[in-house]
């Protein structure tokens, strides 16, 4: 079984990876997770609520969600983009089926109520943050789903366990959903080859990372590839096997990356 | 098993509709389709592109659906709304499960390309109109949710037989539903107390209604409601027993329209 999680970036080409899932999934049992932020960044503009950074006292960045944003990641992630990639997905013969973590509770946040964000190098505490991290996933519907042949389509927010929607981070969650349904592979795509040692020279891939020493490599990653690096430590902390990073702008993009084009963590 | 549709109108109260919902459902099992059409019109102007409104020959208004409208529809129904929805569902203990038309085929529509609208008493030819009428329905996928006990909580859009997204009329699609999945029995929740032989007076409802009649109360029906009039009769020509219409703004109001407050179509 393949865990495959596709960033949310502009040039990611959805017609090539849907038909690359047709080919691979008559192989292999497939769960496909998805951004959406460039379409919600340019939605949330045109509603007047542009999306709003924050980073943590550590250097990671995050979106700041309040009811307003969280209305628009609800609208762009689990309406516009996850029902486009589902009829995507039946026009090439696979039987996708959306969901969000709200359904079924597929994702159970921990509701974060508390976060420090650095602005103008002093520490502020933000306390109406609906954001919260997964720590339960339920693989019974997955299971569900993917004995009838459905291809689980999913997209957060989450939902806190109180029965808050929240945000949530794409790539922790999918490492507690590796481990809850014992998957030993991920797939990563994104708008790059790879994870680069010089983020100007596409060439620049790092073929391979052991994952003892992904610490060594948070010195390459900007911006949300930090947080790519954070879920991968995760992942193998609980007994992820190996991690698969490559080009979502590419054809036949899952195929490529498991021959090797791109970063392998194991 | 229960039907039961509710409205998308600006005054329906979800929390009360979730609560009876938890309680009805203890003793018998419950599909809910819903609508949002409030909250699309008003994130439509928002993004300026409001809705339009096309009128047919015969006199039914529905949506002129471009890729604009189908794009806010996604967000509104299958984002924001349905996973609102769904996440109240499980604040009052109801393991709910949102899904489109679009996924696993659940509403398959014949996309109808031509429609023709009434402009300044003209007759006009629209060729790009992305709607549809749902004639098959994926019955597996809410059995299998049923049996498993999830409420599926379905909204349009639905999918063409050609895996367009397609807007369809959701009083035609809980027809077809009814007659698929051998229900017996349709609420629809709405913001009025059942259908009114005079618009202005909540008091004037009309009680009974005989199925082979519904033609003879078409002249009681305004906008929307001329289109549950022959969603309702369709349902009946493929063996619906029983229809209620009733108040979505009241407490209790499914508990309520089965005891025989708003409408009942026999």
């Amino acid at each position: 079984m393949l865990l495959i999680k596709i960033g949310g970036g502009k040039n990611i080409d959805w017609d090539n990876i849907a038909k690359d899932i047709a080919d691979v999934t008559k192989k292999e049992k497939i769960i496909l997770v998805h951004g959406a932020s460039a379409i919600r960044d340019e939605i949330a503009k045109k509603l007047s609520s542009p999306t709003k950074i924050i980073t943590s006292p550590s250097g990671i960045t995050s979106v700041y969600t309040d009811q307003k944003a969280l209305d628009v990641f609800l609208m762009v992630y689990a309406g516009l983009v996850n029902k486009k990639i589902v009829a995507n997905l039946h026009k090439h013969g696979v039987n996708a089926v959306g969901l969000s973590g709200i359904d079924g509770k597929l994702w159970q946040a921990k509701w974060k109520k508390e976060t420090y964000s650095q602005v103008n190098g002093k520490t502020k505490l933000i306390s109406d943050n609906l954001t919260g991290r997964v720590e339960k996933v339920n693989t019974e519907l997955i299971d569900l789903l993917l004995k009838n042949n459905y291809l689980p389509v999913i997209c957060p927010p989450a939902i806190s366990f109180e029965n808050q929607i929240v945000n949530t981070d794409n790539d922790w969650a999918i490492s507690i959903m590796a481990s809850a349904l014992k998957i030993e592979k991920i797939i990563v795509l994104f708008e790059a080859p790879g994870l680069l040692k010089n983020i100007h020279d596409q060439t620049s891939v790092i073929k391979k990372i052991r994952k003892e020493d992904l610490d060594d490599f948070m010195k390459f990653a900007q911006g949300r590839m930090k947080k790519k690096i954070l879920g991968a430590k995760k992942a193998f902390e609980l007994g992820l096997r190996e991690m698969y990073w490559g080009d979502a702008r590419i054809k036949q993009p899952i195929t490529r990356v498991l021959e090797g084009n791109g970063t392998i963590i194991s």
